[in-house]
């Protein structure tokens, strides 16, 4: 319950925490807490919560403190990542404010959509470090997909070398390759800081990321533990075991980054797994037929046997 | 305090308020005292709280339910409509129960982005209509501009057969023109409630859309006595000096229909006629620049002018 | 058919042909002719052919040229502009080579959607430059509202620097007045050119714009006599006149900026006037019914009877 | 040369052909036919041309038809479908009786932008089937990623039972799997005729989709031959070593489907098969850096060997 603060040295596997709610849509604490253990003995480095996948929109702001605070409670030194994102100024700072009094590490912020050029950006985001002070670490969310605003390398290096506080690059733009690589290059110029860069898009292109120098993975795929060894063979410099591994589970990396349906099918999986006691969402919200659990079936019934003939088999039972 | 419910045979003006702040940004509850005293003088028939227009989305949810219950104290008799879209249907449900006990008439729902296909509407509002019961009278609030989201006559009319509680279109398609005649003309078919139609867009076509049907404008021009003496024109079956009237203002409701400068025009005008005591918007919102304001003031002056010429100068100053 | 290239001190009204065809759709090269004169007699000072209104991307590649071919051999002295976008640039090079030789004095061009940040904007141009070379004067479309490409001052003024044959700024983004301002003010720098500025978006916003620092217009609007009247009113100094002028069109400016039906309510207008044979568009388009015709009828009679009242009356008559 | 018609009982791969370009920019016509031998080595069953990812938008009139002619030259008797999207539906007609004469076996249209509701839909492609005539077999491309139109299960039933020229459903939708089950269990309905389906989306989830009921896939992925085996090991049904030997391609499946940078990747591959004189796009087009080359590299390693260690080596060298 006292984590450090989020710097630009955070590494590894930062699991996007989904929500859990009842049958009837109630929030379920329970389920926050037998979650927040399913995801340490996955062994994730970190958490997010209240991240778009976190259905964070549907809660009410009561309900978004008492998520932060449960997973807190449970979470030992992991440090955690609140996403903080709103259309208004002033809600994203008592938002900020709030989670890092329940103990958060540090805040996550999405560009509102309609931000117009790379100054509107700067300008932004220079409003966002103004108004939260220089002692809450700020993590860039750049996923243009959903906001529509393109983050230029160079309106980032701008932030970076203005704002202290800004120490994370989540990063899921696409195409990203060669942003991720043009920030890294960016950041030999003497006197600019390295900052953490952790990869999204569910880990589509997670081994191509982390070859790049990415410092791990922020996303809510359901098998959190490829994530996490993943991870930890680049981290030992073994690059194509790491990918071996990974190319076992893209099958269902690439399922669950569906649009729309994605969601629904990780809380399957995190159900099956006995993580969360429903798979169910608040409406509005994604389901999956019968047609769509046999599919799923079959992926895990291939995944299991490429992992056993692999001499990965026994990991996956990681509850 | 006990105005009746919205029904189908609502009519008139209903002023899509502004929310005002003070100059640091702190919600100000007596300019929204003001403000509504400013709007009654104007003789607007009910109030439209919570929109898009009322920076909505940058109050808390207290701040939210203070201003409805602030502007139902002072508002009489004159009927209240309340935004409540929001991403989670369990919030809109809440929003919506809130604001009926606040006093409010009835609840305004726009489209969540990424709704597809007629189908997608139709469920939509469905769920809706299922979640809030049959006792909350409830406006469609059709703006594809922002919400992405396009209804077809034919969903709307689903929609009007299947739920009485459906009372009223909020209408600023845009074009928008053939779509108002269209559902005038569905109306005919036997059985079929008519509905209220309500029109938005600034009011850029206002004396089009009466002519065609409509029963009075939802929207927040800055000058309410307009839209309401054009409204009252229109009852009295004349149409060309109602049209006449709107006309002289037209070069106004066109400056204040600009995107992302409209509302600081609009607060600036209700703040120069005394209504409210900044024309603070939270911030991230536009402001004027000294250029801005001197336009403004030509445009006013002109405006004054040509009110004076045509013999309604008088009327100007409803304050 | 011998105009002088496009250059910086471009004035006036460039009116957005529109693109004739007869009532079965082929190319109506007779009603170009009668288009082309009656513009002549509205006293245009230039044309733009080939433009998003001009329903370009429904010709063929011999059509275009026919048009421009066919409006250069009546156009005397008046410039022409041909608007040349294009998904490739080696098409952009060879219909803007086709257009100079057939006697075009610069061409327009719009970025393609999907440019990424401000130096894909200014990149994306300076390839356009160096495939068309030091000769051929550019005009920049800058309209967000179609493209989704937000053109930033400071790219603008980079280009306007490093490229001499970028000559015009078609200026229709909005919100849109302070950006011209803007791009104004910077031209203060010493040594920066000041280049032409032709405002569109129907020219809702014309006056304010010719006050804010515009050359003129460069717009489709069903009675150009009006463009170019109030364009020789702010020439001569006399912007109150110029704009009282201009109100008593504003419900017709007004009513022709609705999207989509626009352009048939434009047709319709020339067709009425007698400039073209037929207000039919190529498939797929909008049309009129019978009571957007009556609609018009209205807007038209109340037209004629303020024009009458305010002494313009016998300018309608242009043709 | 002479080609059956496409029916709805088309089956199988057919490969979106890039288009080919010398270094400097020219149509590469050579490289056209040892491309087309390349694909009919792979096994291919028919060819889709002038798709979005052909180019097709950056050719003029005259290199579209050539390409065409000299891809049926050396077709044989495989199906040849022509991509004839345009803005104007006379040139979708024109188009199409060029690509018929010149020896195709059937059309493919997108819907334009800006198509509103289901009966928009309905209505568009009514419109074109009526300008094709009967005569002329025609594949609906459902793309909304790009197009941004919708296509609803029951709009497409309704073109299905209304026009006998609509043969195929081009499936890119995403999420799409429960639309392709939904439209094939609507097929179900005594006297609705089934389409063929083939699916998009760079194969990303061609094994679930084909045991959804999917004919097979029309995509552009630079190991054409992987596509063929996968598609008849599901004929023979042997649906688990289907999805054995897709899984192995699978990463270059994924990294091929990059926004931007996956034609640039695709024709990278291509240029190394031999299959094309040079991975040139027309510009504006992407291009890779010499670290986008290192990371093809690996990911070309990495196949080889799990294809050699799977038994499969010796496929990959189909040319």
């Amino acid at each position: 319950m006292s984590a450090s603060k989020l710097s630009e040295n955070a590494k590894g596997v930062y699991i996007i925490a989904a929500t859990p709610f009842t049958d009837d849509g109630a929030l379920d604490l329970q389920s926050v807490d037998t979650l927040t253990e399913f995801y340490l003995r996955c062994g994730v480095h970190g958490f997010t919560l209240l991240g778009m996948m976190g259905e964070a929109h549907k809660l009410t702001a009561d309900e978004s403190l008492a998520v932060v605070q449960r997973v807190v409670a449970r979470a030992g030194d992991r440090q955690i990542i609140v996403g903080v994102s709103h259309a208004g100024l002033e809600n994203v700072r008592r938002l900020s404010h709030e989670a890092m009094i329940a103990g958060a590490s540090g805040v996550m912020v999405a560009p509102p959509p309609g931000l117009k050029g790379d100054d509107g950006v700067y300008n932004y985001y220079a409003q966002i470090f103004q108004a939260l002070g220089p002692d809450i670490p700020v993590v860039y969310q750049d996923y243009p997909q959903t906001t529509g605003v393109y983050l230029a390398p160079q309106v980032f290096e701008r932030l970076v070398d203005d704002f202290k506080q800004l120490v994370m690059l989540k990063h899921e733009d696409a195409p990203g390759l060669a942003k991720l690589t043009r920030v890294r290059e960016g950041e030999k110029k003497p006197g600019r800081r390295r900052v953490s860069i952790l990869v999204g898009n569910g880990g589509l292109y997670y081994p191509q990321e982390m070859r790049r120098g990415a410092d791990g993975a922020m996303t809510g795929f359901a098998w959190p533990e490829m994530l996490v060894q993943v991870y930890e063979l680049f981290a030992k410099g073994e690059a194509e075991k790491a990918e071996d591994l990974f190319d076992i589970y893209l099958p269902l990396v690439r399922h669950e980054v569906q649009p729309a349906i994605g969601l629904a099918l990780r809380k399957e999986v995190l159900f099956r797994r006995g993580a969360i006691k429903s798979p169910k969402q608040r409406a509005p919200g994604s389901s999956l037929t019968a047609h769509d659990k046999a599919e799923l079936d079959t992926l895990i019934k291939r995944l299991e046997r490429r992992l056993a003939s692999s001499g990965h088999g026994n990991k996956v039972a990681a509850e």
